[in-house]
């Protein structure tokens, strides 16, 4: 894919592994130099882990996934090499004897890009035989997952090298940010480091643990760092009267002790003015409105992602839906007619490129229903822990109607059948404005013993409870339509 | 739910309002004062925002929606009230003003909450005729969204009512971080207001814009960030070796240019000492592949999030999908046989309580199948931008086999009928390791004016595409099973 595919790797530590991993799932042939015997084993972790999270994070094919070979030779690593990325330490006599030696023996078009966190490009390159294939290419942790590469040439770097870098990071899955000016440690780590001094100050004062300080970022601001900056929260929260009306309230806070990083630029019309200017710029066409709603379907998305984890501000959501849960009003089930086991609204997540609610939401929906079903049957955790569980085996779904976002629906639950093993629902997700049915489900579920994964009898509870129900709904007439299947088409 | 239940809020600004929002979205009712004729407007679109965010966010039912009033009489707002947030501008002396107004007309046992951003509380509630039961709550925006909310006493602040605030805060879905020690700014604000002004002292010096600012972060740490401090971060990036030992290297670069903000603690033994135990306290009994893997998993799921709402990081990885799309070989249908249409391993989030994919998902893979289908013959964008499309009318779903995460499975698709508007086909979906059936789903599908809402003829192309297919396919036999319905139950 890309125009580079002779890659080297010099260093295989959390970065060079990383950078490694990248490499490889993108279908690349990776040579790593790393005179560390235990360099293979760690990077082999490595790309354990990014595999994995590929798996979990890609919707198409990927390519077959690279090989790798180990040298402790530098020579070796980079002379057939057409792309190199260095990630020795952040030692600067370190980095440039191991950049003379790459820049030796590597064809004198090859590509040099180094992982430093913050050493100046011009310095690193200012001994090299051909300099302006040198630059920084700054990626974050971990590598294979977080966009971001800044990339950074020094005095001697030839504007087409940065620009063959930034597209070839680009190719494998990259946000390449290139630097207008050389700064030491480039801009995000100056952010982080300027954060970072301020955290240790707080640890070194007594003010706050480790973990107080993460906490007081991953449960706020961190949510909204994932999608947006401090300029564009900034000016979110300015609202209509704009980001020059809310930086100048800034400014008397500039002098105030709210850090121990005192020497502050003076936020000055001049100041005030470029940064308004630019703000307008980013945010392009989005009214604040707008911008508003992107951020909380964003965080919105962010908290559920979290929840799926069960960490961090998705404990905080689960803690609070249990809360809620066990505060709402207990309904008591009429089981003399089809029971009303559960309602929800039709979230923007679950719309199709029709506008209508996808299909396979429906049968989220469905399931929700059955395990609120299971749930009142008795059907506990320590019944599954026991070995115990029960399995859908068919479903058949009729649509009839379209769900929109927002729309509040309900599902009802007839028992159409049961024998010891066995029973077969009906399910009917109605519409509450108009009361219309949206869709049906009908469901035959087995009772299965999972260690030696086959039918079973309901345990005692679940056959008690499940009877009781049956008693009342096998007097229910049973709809036309169950029991058919999917009609042959008279073909053309 | 909470103890508090007659609410008063003071200020309804960015911050006044989605505290407002997260009241009544909790049911409580809430008197606003605000002497502002377009507050309420302003405060009404907040809550519309939060309605819309927790309609997506929650799945379970919320209380009954409380009720609004406003007030431009602070001692009307405040005289029967047993919980107060106060909101208005950050400025001392206005702030005391009415503080001072708040606690002469509250009853003595109401909490009074100031959301300030980092006034001292001691200072706040010097002249209060009961400042003990002052303290400030601070929150970030949007206040219905973001989880944290900082507790912080002043000398005079009594132990339980911070508590009784905390349980409170807790009860609304937050997470209260209680101060153990009173310091401007509290935690959070220290460090968001450190990483403000290098930000400033980069626009300032002209090495990058705001937008380059902000994507330097929402593109690589502000990912991170979501879900882990930097503390925790960087216990990860040690790896094996430990915090003690990856803070040491820290050392040198805290003398390095490497932010504007230079007055830096001394990075002693004993400072790496207690920040090496404070992480191991709240590191807990992971260890340093567990939190790999728990940040892993988050930040694929924030990706992926990010992807849904076509937004920053979630942007990059789209165009990353493409470009691995059209770079992917094509392969050849035969038409001979039921067409190989999808390929794709079950992913983390599809696997259910029992251990195997979640019924849903098998829906998922079948739609995605069927949307290949319609790529294949033809069923453009631009096709649906005209005023048709293709809905799904029945699906009818066997499960023989349960997936589990990682499996590979490939999707086959055998064309049963067509007529001149609908059209059948089979789904199966076979697990590649030992090519066993897992689910199979039969499907009718139908061509759908959207505009009038009923059936209509296949558009030329369509029907073209579909016969040919269907030329081949009526000679491919057909199994039992198709068009069969669920069986009935000999009941017990």
């Amino acid at each position: 894919m890309a125009e580079f595919s002779k890659v080297a790797v010099i260093g295989g530590g959390v970065i060079g592994g990383g950078w490694v991993a990248r490499f490889l799932l993108n279908g690349l042939d990776v040579t790593l130099y790393d005179p560390d015997d235990t360099a293979l084993s760690k990077v082999n972790r490595i790309i354990a882990n990014a595999e994995r999270a590929y798996d979990d994070l890609l919707d198409v094919d990927r390519p077959k996934i690279g090989v790798l070979n180990l040298t402790s030779d530098i020579r070796e690593a980079v002379e057939n090499s057409d792309f190199i990325q260095e990630n020795v330490p952040e030692n600067f006599e370190l980095k440039k004897k191991i950049l003379a030696e790459i820049d030796q023996h590597a064809p004198e078009n090859t590509l040099i890009c180094s992982s430093t966190s913050g050493l100046l490009p011009t310095e690193l390159q200012a001994d090299l035989k051909h300099p302006e294939r040198f630059l920084v290419g700054h990626p974050f942790n971990p590598v294979y997952l977080l966009p971001l590469v800044e990339i950074c040439g020094g005095d001697l770097t030839s504007e087409d090298k940065k620009n063959a870098a930034a597209d070839f990071y680009r190719d494998i899955g990259m946000k390449p940010l290139i630097l207008k000016k050389e700064i030491d440690a480039f801009i995000a780590d100056r952010l982080l480091e300027a954060y970072w001094r301020e955290a240790l100050w707080l640890v070194k004062d007594g003010i706050a643990t480790v973990e107080e300080i993460d906490d007081a970022i991953r449960y706020g601001a961190g949510l909204r760092w994932a999608m947006m900056g401090t300029f564009q929260v900034y000016r979110i929260a300015g609202g209509d009267a704009g980001m020059r009306h809310f930086l100048s309230q800034f400014g008397p806070s500039l002098k105030w002790p709210w850090t121990k990083l005192m020497d502050v630029p003076e936020l000055d019309d001049g100041l005030i003015g470029r940064i308004t200017e630019q703000s307008d710029e980013q945010a392009g066409d989005l009214s604040i409105q707008e911008l508003e709603k992107i951020r909380d379907n964003g965080l919105v998305r962010i908290l559920k992602s979290l929840q799926r984890i069960d960490w961090g501000a998705g404990e905080t959501l689960s803690d609070y839906e249990a809360k809620l849960k066990s505060n709402a009003p207990k309904s008591q089930l009429d089981y003399s007619r089809p029971l009303l086991l559960h309602r929800t609204k039709i979230k923007s997540d679950w719309i199709d490129y029709n506008g209508h609610m996808t299909e396979h939401r429906y049968l989220q929906v469905f399931g929700e229903t059955t395990d609120k079903l299971l749930d009142i049957i008795g059907m506990t955790d320590s019944y599954v822990k026991s070995g115990f569980s029960i399995y859908t085996l068919e479903t058949h779904i009729r649509h009839l109607q379209e769900g929109k976002r927002g729309e509040e629906i309900y599902v009802t639950t007839h028992l159409l059948g049961l024998d010891s093993k066995r029973f077969r629902v009906l399910h009917v997700i109605t519409r509450e404005q108009d009361s219309s049915v949206l869709a049906t489900a009908e469901q035959m579920l087995m009772s299965v013993n999972i260690t030696e994964n086959k039918a079973c009898e309901f345990g005692e509870v679940l056959s008690e409870n499940l009877t009781e129900i049956w008693d009342y709904h096998q007097k229910l007439p049973i709809p036309d339509f169950a029991g058919a299947g999917i009609k042959s088409l008279q073909t053309s």
